[in-house]
């Protein structure tokens, strides 16, 4: 209600952004304990989901949680996991006030939370005003509570007019260092990369998150290749152990193939296909929502670009332009479509843009 | 020297720009005559270059400009046209001071004008931190001076994925109305507007100038066609005595078509052609710079984009991007230029970034 709760709560937020990309299947949370205006305690979700936020910041404050305030960014669990739920260690602790933002939408705590909370004579705030921010934070969860699919954002990197390589095959570097750091923030967040296999045999890419400082980043890297037809060979065949691999394929794909990938260490996912034999892209969504992916985003190429458009899957578009034109001939950042007439094109919403080095990045919403 | 000098300066260069599009072959100059920190008479040259800023501003001021200050954008002219010397003028008036930027780089000025001034016991002062802003204003008319040719400007409304048109054709609208009031503020400031006749066959645009309170604004029209095919019953050709429409076309062109257009009122101007029979851009703008024209904005389509760049005449590229993806199918914004290997494309250097309603702006220039 006061401007402190928000400030707090504002606290918390940051805190759950440091556990994106690294929390799946569970939501990145922050917690702040604070007491007469002193904050205590501070968690985060910590990677592979536990243990949650609410957990490391009571454990930080110790007996001083007695009578104090948690700001926790989203309400706190109250089912057994492989631990206690949190709304029963907070009231444990004794803390007297918990602040949150909005319920979980998780059927197996849906306000349930807050209750217990309640019941145990905790004053619980639900400061509604912070609710966007939340959701902004929690996106990933949501979307995959809500529609049994991650996130999905899709990152292309293109000359002003929308070539993402030159007729030769040459992608590297159309953008700048800074706006490839700025990609690799991305990955950092996401906690899963997609890639089509044209690009991923074209261009072998290592998906790698290489920041200084995010060591533990390593989102899974996830190949759409329906007929498992990508060299063993690649850089990502090559360091499985290191950050996963996963393929998404046809069904009817080779088997063979299939143990081979497996027998690297790399995971196979087989979804279910069109008429033309091409994946469906919400099902390839899907059976990636279904082990617990909360947040995609998508490195192109054209063609998985276009796919993942015209199913009208993509949450946010992100669109680094670089100060050159390639022309007719270069490689399109998106290939066909579908020919639409102009008004029934979807429309994007400019949510940001900024210069980033030399070039301009622009995040689009539907 | 002072505050004071750059903040009048600031003035004239604001006057200055109104002329923009209206004054070639003569560049756009303002003036400001000041006495005492009081502004007595303020003139910018006036539509097709004549009378000169500094005849109004000083008509303006009469009497009064006696012992008073000039601030003129660029330097008075020296030479006898349809008119006396800006430099006598100012003399005769009794301009104690005159204030400029830079020296008019056209050979019958070049110094003279403040020579002049000087030997007549007017103090001159060339105010170089404002030469950046003075060479801004006067672009175009430098680049004629300098290459022979017209600055050109190349936009283009473009998706996010460059696409300028759907694959059926339809290109109204991409971008929303507030981008096309911009690029309409874009064409009141150029000199003439440059299309390929694939567009104008395609678009049958009207290249006029919708803006309220710019009722005078009317860039000549010119078309790229070589084979003077462009029939002569499009909105163009119907309008040709309310907005000029000039026709750069192959020297063997058909003569009763050239004969047509002229007897429509447009002019036609013979170009070289290189050895596939196609005009070459640098002698377009030559054939430009010949009669005048010191700004184009080239607005399309796809292939006269690439010709343009691919030749090295583009000075200033301003992209509209919508946030809209067309996808493969779509038509380019600039067609096949030459395969190159990327780090022998040319790098264009991010001059602004802006949000105009629901699209981004960028200019870049090289």
């Amino acid at each position: 209600m006061s401007s402190q709760d928000n400030r707090h709560m504002a606290h918390a937020l940051s805190l759950a952004a440091r556990g994106l990309g690294r929390t799946w299947p569970n939501p990145a949370v922050g917690c702040v304990i604070v007491s007469n205006g002193r904050v205590l305690g501070r968690g985060w979700t910590q990677p592979g989901g536990r243990p949650h936020a609410e957990t490391v910041a009571l454990a930080q404050a110790g007996e001083a949680a007695r009578g104090a305030t948690a700001y926790v960014s989203l309400e706190p669990c109250a089912h057994h996991g492989r631990t206690p739920p949190c709304c029963d260690a907070l009231v444990a602790a004794g803390v007297a006030r918990v602040v949150t933002t909005m319920e979980d939408p998780d059927p197996r705590v849906a306000g349930e939370g807050l209750r217990r909370l309640r019941a145990a004579g905790v004053e619980v705030t639900v400061l509604d005003q912070m609710a966007g921010a939340a959701m902004e934070a929690n996106a990933g969860f949501l979307m995959r509570q809500a529609s049994r699919r991650p996130l999905v954002t899709l990152k292309l990197a293109a000359s002003l007019d929308g070539r993402i390589a030159t007729a030769r095959g040459e992608s590297r570097w159309i953008t700048g260092p800074q706006a490839r750091a700025a990609v690799h923030m991305m990955r950092a967040q996401a906690d899963a990369l997609l890639i089509g296999a044209g690009t991923a045999r074209a261009d072998d890419p290592m998906l790698d998150v290489r920041l200084a400082g995010l060591t533990d980043a390593g989102p899974v890297r996830v190949v759409a290749d329906g007929g498992l037809s990508l060299p063993l060979t690649g850089r990502m065949a090559r360091s499985v152990s290191d950050q996963p691999v996963w393929l998404l394929h046809r069904r009817d794909a080779d088997r063979a193939r299939r143990d081979a990938w497996r027998g690297l260490g790399a995971q196979t996912l087989p979804c279910a296909t069109d008429e033309t034999g091409a994946l469906v892209p919400l099902e390839m969504l899907r059976a990636l929502g279904d082990v617990g992916i909360t947040r995609v985003l998508c490195e192109g190429g054209g063609k998985l670009a276009a796919a993942l458009l015209r199913a009208g899957v993509v949450d946010r578009l992100v669109y680094f332009h670089a100060g050159l034109v390639l022309g007719g001939e270069g490689l399109a950042s998106v290939a066909a479509m579908a020919d639409l007439p102009l008004d029934e094109v979807a429309r994007w919403r400019l949510h940001s843009s900024d210069r980033i080095g030399d070039d301009v990045m622009t995040e689009w919403r539907i």
